[in-house]
């Protein structure tokens, strides 16, 4: 039983994502959306660090993963999106959490069986695979799918004695 | 008697450089850099977050100043870049420092007199304007000359009565 944070960084809405690893699939603990409102940019990065910390706080997963992008629309989109995800990612591992990377199509192989699945076929697949009755916000699903991404890697690579889900994620660098 | 912190962020190294305003001119108090090394990512941001904490419990500077980046070499570098920087700009928030940013003209023009100072020019009034015998490594003096702009753009806004960086220094937004 182990709990797992999916985070989907954003500079306007970072999406969370709990799920339970039971060892035979995954439940859904809780999802949600962080805006970042409309203040300044300090205090915007400042609720996405918060934020992060207080979901890690309240629901206690004990690893994380984000998406990893490789591609921005252009330097100043990727800015904003880096110092989003610089305060996630500083959330996280101040709070002890382990961390790993996914990109896009990693997240939608785990999930969708392809990494050419569609938006909207991940989100099915993430409510048919967390039993969920209602559809969630857009990035609330895609930290679920996150979430879920790094539960199938982590286990899949407990049997071979490599419970570490950097060495599958990708070595975060910077 | 203001004391001033300027932070040049970068993915390798962040230059942190703290000067005196006593109202009449400002004085050399600190300088130096965070070197992130090459741990993962998380312990890399974790480094530059609890660097910038650490060199703001040390000194004790009320505000901050930081470059503004307009461009970037690729989306690549100013993913990397934004990272760093939101790592540096959250640790300022959370130790509860006003916060502004400059660009890097502004800043030659604050201490150089002219938008176009090559980095040896800035250099040059750095170390004339803060009485420096030796040249300080470049990360630290980039960050001395921001933290002088800032300096001086706050003094000049104060007889007017607008005593606030944020409105010169541009509205930090994301």
């Amino acid at each position: 039983m182990t709990l797992i944070l999916g985070i989907d960084p954003g500079s306007r809405i970072t999406g969370y994502g709990v799920v339970r690893d039971t060892g035979r699939g995954c439940e859904y603990v809780a999802s949600g959306c962080i805006r970042t409102g409309s203040g300044l940019l300090h205090e915007r990065l400042q609720i996405v660090y918060r934020g992060v910390r207080e979901v890690i706080q309240t629901y206690g997963p004990v690893t994380m993963g984000i998406e990893k992008v490789f591609m921005a629309r252009n330097a100043d989109s990727a800015l904003k999106l880096g110092q989003a995800r610089g305060a996630a990612i500083v959330a996280g591992a101040e709070e002890g959490l382990e961390i790993a990377e996914y990109t896009a199509t990693q997240v939608k192989q785990a999930v969708a069986g392809t990494g050419g699945a569609t938006k909207d076929q991940v989100m099915m697949m993430v409510m048919h695979l967390l039993k969920l009755t209602q559809k969630p916000q857009i990035d609330a699903s895609d930290a679920l799918a996150i979430a879920l991404c790094h539960a199938h890697t982590r286990s899949s690579l407990i049997p071979h004695g490599l419970n570490t889900a950097r060495s599958r994620g990708g070595r975060l660098r910077l």
